[in-house]
């Protein structure tokens, strides 16, 4: 396919002298945290690693990851918890229904975590539920301090609590510069949802 | 698996009633640009989607999503062009070979385009590319303005000129925070690689 140009003479494959298990952060207002966190879990698969996600607050629409998950021939696991996005417009369900649904994800992320799941634990929109009280701030730093040395775990959502900023490895803030939503696009399958 | 909580009553699917190819651009210097166009990938992937994926100047060190991409079931490709970051220590082709490659990409994603290749193309690290001049500005114009309609474009890679964001539809910035490798931790295999 490349005609002028040529493969380079070798491919190189890098290979860490010390394994080590990081714990990322993905937050910020702006479009590619969950979309983040999904790429590293296919990049993950393509190293035959294990891949475990847990969406926090998302279950009420339909996402294009729950089959694109499902297409994959490796070992990921995706399971959604929640009944949308608490307090938004529309949204049907009191703080307490989803409190109890925020509380039986971050249960299952510490069952995960102790009965080494996986290579990659994703914690998608942990953050915000914390925000929202949904979960607690010292239930989340539990999971942080009792991660295993070689677990990647991965933690999305706006507005990241400092202390968990603290606690992590890598740390990016995704900001917004532009989204469609604000020229009246409508969200399209396959790149918001 | 959920106990205390319950499920939604319903799970909704948007639709939109516009269907409308969008222009991403993700850029910045924090990690997670290319791993978002590629949680995209598989976002779309669960749509049913069709998915191709050009990694300009990356191809001489191996990435986990090369792997990632053959294990989904689903009508996606990725085509690794380059020979490696141009310019930076231990690369040891002159920048015109570095040229060759990324113009054989940009003549690639201009073909792919004409045939309709896709729902989604993702032009990963271009935005690179051009900074480095192995691609021209007008040559990158020249995709957003091709673009058919419906079809999904993702420029990805630092320092997006601004004639690029001023076309796209939706441009998040990367910041770092913090970043491992700061901490002289290794690139580990499946988040960085």
């Amino acid at each position: 396919m490349i005609k002028r140009g040529t493969k380079p003479e070798q491919i190189d494959r890098l290979e860490p002298k010390v394994r080590q298990g990081l714990t990322l952060v993905i937050t910020g207002h702006g479009k590619g945290k969950t979309t983040s966190a999904l790429g590293m879990a296919l990049r993950a698969c393509g190293h035959g690693m294990k891949v475990f996600i847990i969406q926090f607050m998302k279950g009420d629409i339909y996402a294009g990851e729950w089959d694109g998950i499902k297409q994959m021939n490796c070992d990921i696991e995706l399971v959604a918890t929640g009944k949308g996005f608490c307090g938004i417009q529309g949204n049907p369900y009191p703080w307490s229904e989803h409190r109890a649904n925020a509380q039986d994800a971050i249960d299952l992320a510490g069952e995960k975590i102790v009965a080494g799941c996986c290579d990659l634990l994703i914690l998608d929109e942990i953050n915000n539920a914390l925000q929202l009280k949904l979960v607690d701030l010292d239930q989340v730093l539990g999971l942080l301090r009792n991660k295993p040395p070689l677990l990647h775990l991965i933690l999305t959502g706006r507005d990241a609590h400092p202390q968990i900023i603290e606690l992590a490895d890598t740390v990016s803030e995704v900001r917004e510069i532009k989204h469609a939503y604000r020229q009246e696009i409508e969200p399209q399958p396959g790149i918001d949802f």
